[in-house]
């Protein structure tokens, strides 16, 4: 890694000013690289929400206005350089792959947890991206029909059941119950300022209100492992995201859970370990991105 | 279709007689298409389970004694043919995508409905079959935790909510809970005597009873069917089955139910449609087995 940029989408401000703002951090972390726009084969990027092949934006819900909008063709005028982009999941995924937990398989699933949860899916080595670009949203496979309210609308998605807000719900309901609890203690029973690192951190130390609340959650995601074990009995399960680092109080009870509902023959061969490359995922990924692009 | 044979597998007699009876249903498909075994390129075989790329039986549970039995090269010594074999739903998947519903498309998701949910997946083109020739076994992704329990052993499977024990179970609960039914007064009030055929044909004409006993089917198989969608993007489900045979009473809630679920962006690219081969499925699957063997 040379040289880092990073700055604000300011999504609200419209896709010219998005345009903007991504072509000025590429042009930061050039020059914080220490070389030329003219060094540089290509750029790869990743993008919440689902994009064609042309890298027009079809879809992407936290940025509404984008829509429609030929970012890709865009950012590429703009830098004088060309530009790959994919699902920010999937870029982390390929980032895992070619660089990270995954560089010894040919097939995986990747989970971030997060805001969302999202996911990326390898076989056979290549990045399978559905046939209209909406491939691996495994975090709206429903795992418990009529469950928590989901972002999307339904309920009961595997992602409306182990979120950043799932944990936090999950959280203060245990509070408003009078359990006692050093992380309802340290936030002076504040619900607003619970978070999934307080939780991890207070369940680390024994309490016993952030161990249920991060064992829930993680039976349920061990669910999830499980459905894409079943599905698509990959090589390698990969897990990452913040809430991926609350410790044992999580992967504990998610593998249990994955190793209950996952067929055994399956399961078996399958290593179900964390992410290795962090917030790097997606930048590798755009690395990988590009190599894939120029055939190497 | 040149000539058919039939034969019963008698499983309980061991690999041996299996062996057998496989090698008798060839020769005597042979025999009723009127040409040579010198005629033949190959032989291509479905068979419930997992076996490694060698034709060696990994997983049967419903022949268990056939578990390790390096069944492709038994048969194919016996016949004097080269044999090439898959899961069977994986090959009527591949018979549907070269021959059937799916030969307009690149990816599918095929769905059996019958005494278990089967499931077989092409991407690109290809079987996907996993890492250890366990991929596809959507009937055991988990849609209902705490759910009906499942010959896998598990609670909640796909498979435990709209196999067709469960479509009967629903029936006889009814029945006892003293709903009149047309239904239930053709079995005489008898549960063993209910049929999935007979709670569709009971459906067709109007009878409450059987149309909520589809409909609560339909509507689990159309959350498995959303969950392939958003999990895979694929262009097309196929359902297919015995139970897929139940008319409106089943597709319609199985169709809301995946619309409800689905993501909006990949459920409209998506067709979901029945099967076109039916029980022929398997065996036009065999043939491109073979054809994909010999690079055709």
């Amino acid at each position: 890694m040379l040289g880092e940029g990073r700055s604000e989408t300011l999504a609200g401000h419209g896709p010219k000013v998005v345009t903007q703002q991504i072509a000025r951090t590429i042009e930061d972390a050039i020059s914080a690289a220490g070389v030329q726009a003219s060094d540089i084969a290509g750029v790869g990027c990743g993008m919440p929400g689902r994009m064609d092949v042309n890298g027009v934006i079809l879809w992407s819900p936290n940025f509404p206005d984008i829509e429609g909008f030929p970012l890709v063709s865009e950012v590429s005028g703009r830098i004088g350089l060309p530009v790959w982009m994919e699902n920010d999941v999937n870029v982390a995924a390929l980032g895992e792959f070619q660089f990270g937990a995954g560089k010894s398989v040919q097939s995986l699933v990747m989970l971030t947890l997060g805001t969302g949860i999202g996911g990326g899916i390898i076989l056979n080595g290549q990045l399978w991206t559905g046939f209209n670009s909406g491939g691996a949203e495994i975090g709206h496979s429903v795992v418990n029909p009529g469950g928590r309210k989901c972002g999307c609308g339904n309920h009961g998605c595997l992602e409306a059941m182990a979120q950043r807000d799932a944990i936090i719900e999950r959280a203060a309901l245990k509070m408003q119950s009078g359990q006692k609890s050093t992380l309802a203690e340290e936030v002076d029973y504040q619900i607003d300022k619970i978070t999934p690192a307080l939780v991890a951190k207070h369940a680390a130390s024994g309490d016993q209100l952030s161990l249920d609340t991060l064992a829930e959650t993680g039976h349920w995601v061990g669910i999830g492992i499980a459905n894409m074990i079943n599905i698509l009995n990959p090589e390698m399960v990969i897990v990452g995201g913040g809430i991926s680092q609350a410790g044992d109080a999580l992967w504990k009870p998610m593998l249990r859970g994955a190793y209950a509902y996952a067929i055994y023959e399956s399961r078996v061969v399958c290593q179900i370990v964390p992410a290795e490359l962090g917030d790097n995922a997606g930048i590798m990924g755009g690395v990988a991105l590009v190599l894939k692009a120029m055939g190497r």
